[in-house]
């Protein structure tokens, strides 16, 4: 038979099967923690009509997707799950209630030039609220604290929740009269983590044609953190001038004091005036979330705030705010960085039952006893050495192992190794399962990330 | 701004809110039935380079396959989750621990004709035991148990299991002096359901060139069913003259035995020699499950026994047996034909807090609490009429609503209406978390699928 070379694809995550436990577990925690906020499961499809996907056009997204001919249709694969979320919203609108509440997690897919730690093919993880004609303020300081409890859920500690307001920037900006230069400036300030203030500086003056004491005004004023000055503090000297920046302030102060009363400890969250976000489409609250021991990964969750979701598709006002976690990337660094907690059970069974017996009966029956307890039982029926099998167990940490011969049935009982401490038991098959039952507990519950110790 | 019409493709569902919700709880009791019996969760990538996943050639999947090029390279998507799993398991190998046991639930591809109730995207629910040279024929026997479970679980009642062995049908034909024409004869009579006896005999005898005599004698044999014969006391007078056939006819009574030892009642599996699947790719055990009350529909399950998993890619022999849910096929029949339990809960939250202060600190503080009792919780902040709040939890399904005034606040409790009953009850939070959460807990339990009465 002619044979072509196995491969999957550069940039395309493929995982063995103890990381895709960890991976599932980890997207499963993220389902439950949204679940427990009322937000309803999406599920799109994964490729529409070019003409639709693309509706907003735009030159970087459109390079980077991955498109096809099937037919006479012009299809594209999704790029991110907020375009099919606009058309879902505006296609549907009639059948949803609103202020609607949906997540979605799922594959996407960007055509990025390959190289390590970026993905084409990738899942995100997205919350978002979508209202009818308005949305209170209230959900912009929501959104952030259920990331809060997604990431204390997972067992990530050592975060912080980012947040600024843009209207705050674009005021600012009239303020010091470089109001039509608003777009090029957010998205030069917005560098100033990977680039430094220097050549924020220098970009602003010399590209951008922003004066040199407005450039430095800017510069001054968002990284008022520096100089350990409180940004709402700082801010408070531009009140009572510009009509947009109250308003942002506002809006800031009251996210703010919100996401206290949402329970997000002062640790875990700042606001830091050099947040802007490189999208025009956000136009208020705008959040990043910087892993506290890696700020050189970057925002590993960001969002914001928009006031038109659908208007490519439809006249319905729709504003909305939302978050993205983008989850392969994030797997692929906590893996990369040893915050994966190697203690969570990925065996693919609790228990191996080893027959010692030609019929096998007995232990098919003993199987099905035990799945109805809840444990995961893999009979296993092949012809090999004790060794072998023992040694398959082993290879796949499955916990315990049960030996089912002649004698314990003859007995009524069953014997099982705890695959850990060596120690072998012989009792009744209702003990053994109890035993096994309180001896996978811990393991069970164990959460996917856990950070290194310094 | 130019406005594009929203649409989702042809051949590709999306479900409203309350129905994804049932499909993923059946998608869920799925993994919970397949982790049990010690399956592994895969998640493969839905693109591979044409190549790898074209590999067998063949006609009919390659005209429906979604094909593109991206940069230099020629990319197709999966059109099963049987190609990828051979690919993964040729790939990695040294890294796998065999018996191999993996579950995959993922969405594949196919171009095919639009038409009512067909999907060009649709998952696959797929369950496969991979052997490294030699597979117990015990796994042929737990597979279709599994799948016992699996429909019993989501609420199916009515459907019965079906199998054949394709060793047994080539040994027929073999002692009928046919045996060169096995592939075609095989395809043949897997269409006797739906085109009738009448027919494969005017396409065997015409078509195939088989003589009347043998093609009568195939026939009768294999609806033996229908003369009220058990297929295996049938088959018995032709044991003893094939070798293949004798192979055949025990590992089908085997397997017919041990089904029953793992539990799978006599009303919901039958011998049944007309199942022969047409792909050329099975070798032993074949399955097809049909509904019983609908028949019309075909197959919603089938799998069955091969040889060699990824000839294409190795040269381990690598004996396999699995099944295939057409998942969003049986979703759409489940629909079609009133079988889905509208009494499970599809609400998005199982409380909805209207706070009536205008300070929200303590609705968000007691959805914070309730959250940790495991409730799903909203707290509606939008400023409507109270009529227009209720009416969005009654829309919505949600089955309790609290009120949270002055008057509960300053006397610490909490007023909460039932939704379904319409009964209003005051109480301290604790006492009516506890109570919310033993109302919910009938409402969560429900099957996704429940069976009309006739």
């Amino acid at each position: 038979m002619e044979q072509v070379s196995p491969r999957t694809l550069s940039g395309f995550m493929e995982l063995l099967p103890e990381r895709q436990v960890l991976f599932d577990r980890m997207a499963e925690k993220l389902r439950e923690s949204f679940s427990l906020y009322g937000f309803t499961p999406l599920d799109t499809p994964l490729i529409e009509a070019s003409e639709v996907l693309l509706a907003k056009g735009g030159g970087e997204t459109e390079k980077q997707i991955y498109r096809l001919t099937k037919g006479d249709s012009d299809l594209s694969l999704r790029f991110d799950l907020t375009v099919p979320l606009a058309k879902y919203v505006a296609l549907h609108f009639s059948q949803l209630s609103f202020p609607f509440r949906r997540y979605q997690i799922g594959k996407v897919y960007r055509g990025e030039r390959a190289q390590r730690g970026r993905f084409r093919e990738f899942y995100q993880a997205d919350i978002d609220i979508i209202g009818d004609g308005a949305l209170n303020i209230i959900n912009e300081a929501e959104i952030p604290s259920i990331i809060y409890r997604c990431f204390n859920t997972l067992g990530l500690e050592k975060f912080v929740i980012r947040i600024n307001n843009r209207k705050v920037l674009t005021g600012l900006f009239q303020l010091l009269g470089i109001g039509d230069k608003a777009g090029d400036v957010m998205r030069t300030i917005d560098k100033i983590d990977k680039i430094g203030k220097d050549k924020v500086f220098e970009l602003l003056t010399d590209e951008t044609g922003i004066p040199e004491a407005a450039a430095r005004h800017i510069i001054d004023t968002i990284t008022c953190h520096d100089e350990r000055i409180a940004p709402l503090d700082k801010l408070r000297e531009f009140q009572g001038q510009n009509e947009l920046f109250d308003l942002g302030f506002q809006e800031l102060s009251t996210v703010a004091q919100y996401m206290t009363a949402f329970g997000v400890p002062e640790t875990h969250f700042k606001v830091d005036l050099t947040i802007a976000r490189g999208l025009d489409y956000y136009t208020g609250t705008v959040y990043e979330t910087t892993m506290t021991d890696h700020p050189e990964i970057g925002s590993i969750c960001s969002g914001g705030r928009y006031d038109n979701l659908a208007g490519y598709y439809t006249d319905k006002k729709l504003p909305g705010v939302g978050i993205s976690i983008g989850l392969t990337r994030l797997f692929f660094v906590l893996e990369d960085q040893g915050y994966l907690n190697d203690a969570v059970l990925t065996a693919p069974a609790d228990v191996l039952i080893l027959p010692m017996t030609e019929d096998l009966g007995q232990a098919i029956r003993l199987a099905t006893v035990m799945r109805q307890e809840g444990l995961r039982v893999q009979v296993f029926s092949e012809d090999k050495k004790f060794k072998a099998k023992v040694a398959y167990a082993d290879k796949l940490n499955i916990p315990f192992v049960i030996f089912l011969g002649e004698d314990e049935i003859s007995k009524g009982q069953v014997s099982v190794k705890n695959m850990t401490t060596g120690e072998q038991t012989t009792a009744s098959a209702a003990m053994i399962t109890a035993a096994i039952k309180a001896g996978i507990a811990n393991l069970r519950a164990g959460m996917p990330i856990k950070e290194p110790k310094k």
